[in-house]
């Protein structure tokens, strides 16, 4: 129950500061309507859940992480919304939804993803309302570079390339690694640097955040063979038919399945730094379908 | 002469960074690639210049300026990329050579754009090697605001909405300080921020630059209907096939022809705050063609 509650309560802000955005600003054609569109779509908002507890973990206060907070979700929503674009993944639904495309047409969604995106880097320096601007500085080069092309951009590119291609476990980790792990990585460090928390914090939340990322994009091919599509808010078997090599085609789902413990496992040993890091243990069982 | 030495100084200084921004990369499929194409596809180079120009005027040195420099390149370089789109305005060829979609795909060009503007806030940040972090932090705040839905992409969204529908001149004049003009400005103001040049010098170079940049675009359109194909690198009449309203379908050529003087006059006296900015005052001449 305590976690449960405490995880609304974080949503909730989350969701109130991310509706506040772009509240007030002169309307270009339908871009800031197809850019809440999708930011204000739902989602568990893990990202920026990590960043704020995280922080607080190292003694930090909200109004110091949430900035730095929406705008990892903000670079999350844009490269949902490019992913889905018919040249890339060519979907039609999102969390239930129509994707982006779908209902704001194709340039639109190129647009608003790229709005998301540099508006992110926007929100993120309204932190230096509240920290020290070299504390600013750094979590703005972590972001940049866990985003841009040595991070989730190259995963996707790495993505697209494999397609239809037999990959190996090792091209399909560094695959997810990059394409996933590294803007949920950043999401949790975020966290540490905006209370001023020091490399021992970081490299304890990253390796958290990697490991629990790892295990969630397992989970995640798990439940496109195993799902059910009104849960999953999206076609059962989409993987399969585009022929992607995932973790479940490589090892096989009894495999994965324990694989994905393992990781879980992994992933609260290494907040063992931190004295009473419940919420973050919880919320690894939680994110991988072993309670609630 | 003089003017055109350093011109082709500042050229040089400008390719030479942007020839190493991506050096020694791991590749990630042919993502870098396709950044790299179209970053080094030549151009102008115009925004980078206006930098480095802007802050030596306000004496600073040129690394202050280059990271800057090349951010500002580079976001513009992602936002011809996406333009370029077949969902946006499906052209084939930039600067004489295929457009990016056209060498690389629709996937990787979109990933290529995304790549290079957050890749442009990684190579921002690399000022603070040489500037005060607050100085960096104004910096960043004002190329994000320039870059994003309220500038550049704003604009790229306005035009595509007025696509095939009847414009007023002030609809006109705000979609080209949006989507042209906008990080033009943020171009001379970022070169004074490296400087450390204060408010008047600020205000200066952005009128400068807005002036020159709507003269600049003026210029453009009346090119696309009497330039010729070989010199513009683009086929002639590509705006009035497309049912663009543009200055010229607005007001003539004649017209456009005396706002272009007009505003080019307006732009060098905008610069008599500076006590010798005769680089700029030429440079404003050379690039609507009344010299060179």
């Amino acid at each position: 129950m305590k976690f449960t509650e405490r995880f609304i309560a974080d949503k909730e802000l989350v969701e109130k500061s991310l509706h506040a955005i772009f509240r007030g600003r002169t309307p270009h054609a339908d871009l800031y309507d197809a850019m809440n569109y999708s930011l204000l779509a739902g989602g568990k908002r893990i990202r920026p859940i990590l960043t704020l507890e995280c922080c607080r973990l190292c003694g930090g206060t909200d109004v110091a992480a949430l900035s730095l907070a929406c705008a990892v979700e903000m670079i999350h929503t844009y490269s949902l919304i490019h992913d889905d674009l018919p040249c890339m993944d060519n979907d039609e639904l999102r969390r239930g939804k129509p994707t982006n495309h779908m209902v704001y047409g194709e340039a639109t969604a190129v647009l608003a993803g790229d709005g998301l995106l540099t508006a992110a880097f926007e929100t993120a320096l309204g932190a230096g309302a509240y920290l020290p601007a070299e504390r600013v500085l750094l979590a703005l080069e972590r972001l940049a570079e866990a985003a841009g092309p040595a991070g989730m951009v190259g995963g996707q590119a790495l993505d697209m390339a494999g397609e239809g291609h037999a990959l190996t476990l090792p091209d399909v980790e560094e695959l997810q690694k990059l394409k996933t792990g590294a803007l949920i990585t950043v999401a949790a460090e975020l966290g540490v640097i905006a209370a001023g928390g020091g490399e021992e914090e970081r490299s304890a939340v990253r390796a958290y955040a990697q490991k629990l990322g790892l295990a969630f994009q397992i989970r995640d091919d798990i439940l496109d063979v195993t799902g059910d599509e009104n849960s999953l808010g999206k076609p059962i078997g989409s993987d399969v038919g585009s022929e992607k090599t995932t973790f479940v085609t490589l090892k096989g789902i009894e495999e994965c399945g324990r694989l994905v413990e393992r990781l879980t496992d992994e992933a609260t040993e290494a907040l063992s730094v931190f004295k009473d890091p419940w919420f973050l243990r919880e919320l690894a069982q939680v994110l991988v379908g072993r309670t609630n």
